[in-house]
């Protein structure tokens, strides 16, 4: 296999590493725009490459649904398809399909899609075989995904159902060499809830199997976020040390480096684009929405501590303008400001580590952000 | 005064020339892109410099309603707020409040907002005054500007109006010197109808007045492409040879091509960004629109034959999946696109007028866009 991940420091459980590809690097930890659409909102994949971007995500359940898989496969994949150099991890279309209450028997979910109200069933093998059409550098096997609270059976339930469909993708991952010629990697997905040893248990048999990586999936879907911490950690202090661990759907400032400070090294959050698309920014002294009044006549840059944002040329006053009257170019410049914010705090918390200050930045962090 | 047009090309009616301000100079013939309310619609002003573009246009009625002109002026003015270094020409308003239906008398037009309802005045005086405000490098007078086909008595009276307004505008805007400092130019506005004898009246009038340019109003506005023509020549006959002329709203390919025979130096037209929004893009084989089922599972750009356009390097099929799934990025790409569209056309333009063929252009143009 030629998907490779070093680590280069550590600072407790936190550490800053490499993922090495056929397609390139990867600097750990990392926060992954999400593309759901084979674009990330507003963005190009131009706009991507030129916020610095080493990895994006995709998303099995809209693409197998629009424009389709098997088009995406003919088009060339997903990279040629957007235009996109770097690398793409798809997740598998789980954590959607599950939020719309799908039958599911042993052999997979059977759900309707949102674009028409057909039918499509969605299995650990075919969710293999559509993340390979898609061409990402990294697959993820199908879980199954409760919200919490959920009663202790479904929190069972799922983990059962999870670990099963994960030795079938394994399977189905290793079964064609297309799919595992070392172009490509898969990550198995551990669950458990809250609870600490459901979390080892899920992980130990993950590593079983053997993945590239983990994802920590079942974590910020409606607990607090302090509940997090503690099953995360129980899984962390599991899971290999020199494999790559992505805490699944999490994108917070505060969530990011306090799992930074826990071992994680992957993130993806939609909170960039989606906060945009209501006018709020991410900055150094916290949450503002340009559409408050007081910024009317504001000719100061939205964030005087991220010079570097795309934003700075503009002043709050001009942004807010493009706010009041639905100019759709405001949306675009605002997703580039949170995405820039975002990796301008993952790239702090790798120096932190290097520097073994990681908890005074999440304490930093903390202050502005819990 | 420092604004200065000289023209260094000419072939029959048609030239090419040079606008020189204190900002920098324009090569004419010019496509104005429209940026209505502080933006040219989906781009940031950055874009629009990508684009090569050296002047576009603002909004007066917009603008005074939204975010309000003293507001803009207490910002640094329009350049200021937008961060666009290149010109901006104000229109006066006239246009977008006449198909409002105002209460019009001799002082000036009342009009109704469509943000809010509240109701507004617009004179001469209060014209200048507001593109004052907004810091633009041209302003136009308000003139009164009626659809076609309107009665005679309507062509006439609107003429009258319109010259008797123009000589208000003209003393208001040399009234104050900060108004006529050499940093800004007037044009006036032609109006007459489609009659060649109303044209020439109009535009002699305006030019007893004198201005820095003139426009040509009250043209595209219902009539046939074929109509425009004939008063459109009678009007650049009479115009001085050494000011420039600006044929205001009109902006596709073919009626671009006939201005620039028939003695235009300046277009604008909401064109390029309305066709994006439904889909649609100029291409050197006519408009296509892209969410043609036809166009699901193609993988050439959308135009072979403009390899420069910043939308060349995805492909038909993508684009098309953008718009199905109601990506606001694509939006922003054809926008690009459409402009890019019309500068290499008004590129083509003036190297005709250099070589003597302007008639084959138009000849050409016509074949795909009448």
């Amino acid at each position: 296999m030629s998907f490779k991940f070093e680590v280069t420091a550590t600072s407790g459980r936190a550490r800053v590493g490499r993922i090495t590809t056929p397609r390139g690097t990867i600097e750990t930890p990392v926060f992954m725009p999400v593309g759901t659409r084979a674009a990330v909102q507003t963005l190009t994949s131009h706009d991507v490459t030129d916020l610095g971007a080493e990895i994006i995500l995709g998303n099995t359940y809209h693409l197998m649904l629009r424009p389709g898989a098997d088009l995406v496969a003919e088009m060339g994949g997903l990279h040629e398809f957007m235009q996109w150099t770097g690398h793409v991890l798809t997740d598998s279309g789980g954590y959607q399909i599950f939020s719309l209450e799908p039958k599911v028997d042993d052999e997979g979910a059977l759900f309707k899609s949102t674009y028409d109200g057909s039918m499509h069933k969605l299995t650990p093998e075919s969710a293999v075989d559509v993340q390979t059409n898609l061409g990402s550098d990294i697959q993820m096997v199908l879980d199954v995904c409760p919200p919490l609270p959920s009663p202790d059976r479904v929190i069972l339930d799922a983990m059962a159902t999870t670990h099963a469909w994960a030795e079938r993708a394994r399977s189905a991952f290793l079964d064609r060499p297309e799919r595992s010629d070392g172009m490509r990697a898969q990550f198995g997905i551990v669950q458990g809830g809250l609870d600490r040893s459901l979390r080892e248990q899920s992980a130990a048999f993950l590593m079983d199997i053997g993945f590239e990586g983990y994802g920590i999936g079942g974590l910020s879907v409606g607990e607090k976020r302090t509940e997090m911490l503690d099953p995360l950690r129980a899984t962390t202090d599991v899971l290999p040390v020199d494999q790559p661990r992505y805490l699944m759907g999490v994108g917070d400032p505060l969530s990011i480096v306090e799992g930074i400070a826990n071992g994680v090294d992957m993130f993806d959050c939609v909170l960039p684009t989606r906060l945009a698309r209501h006018g709020t920014v991410l900055t150094t002294a916290g949450r503002i929405n340009l559409e408050a009044a007081r910024y009317a006549r504001d000719p100061g840059p939205v964030d005087p501590d991220l010079p570097e944002s795309p934003l700075a040329p503009w002043s709050r006053a001009y942004l807010r303008h493009l706010l009041k009257v639905h100019e759709p170019s405001v949306q675009r410049l605002l997703t580039l400001h949170n995405i820039a914010f975002l990796f301008r705090l993952v790239d702090e918390a790798r120096d932190a580590v290097r520097e073994g200050t990681i908890d005074q930045l999440v304490d930093r962090v903390g202050q502005v952000w819990s």
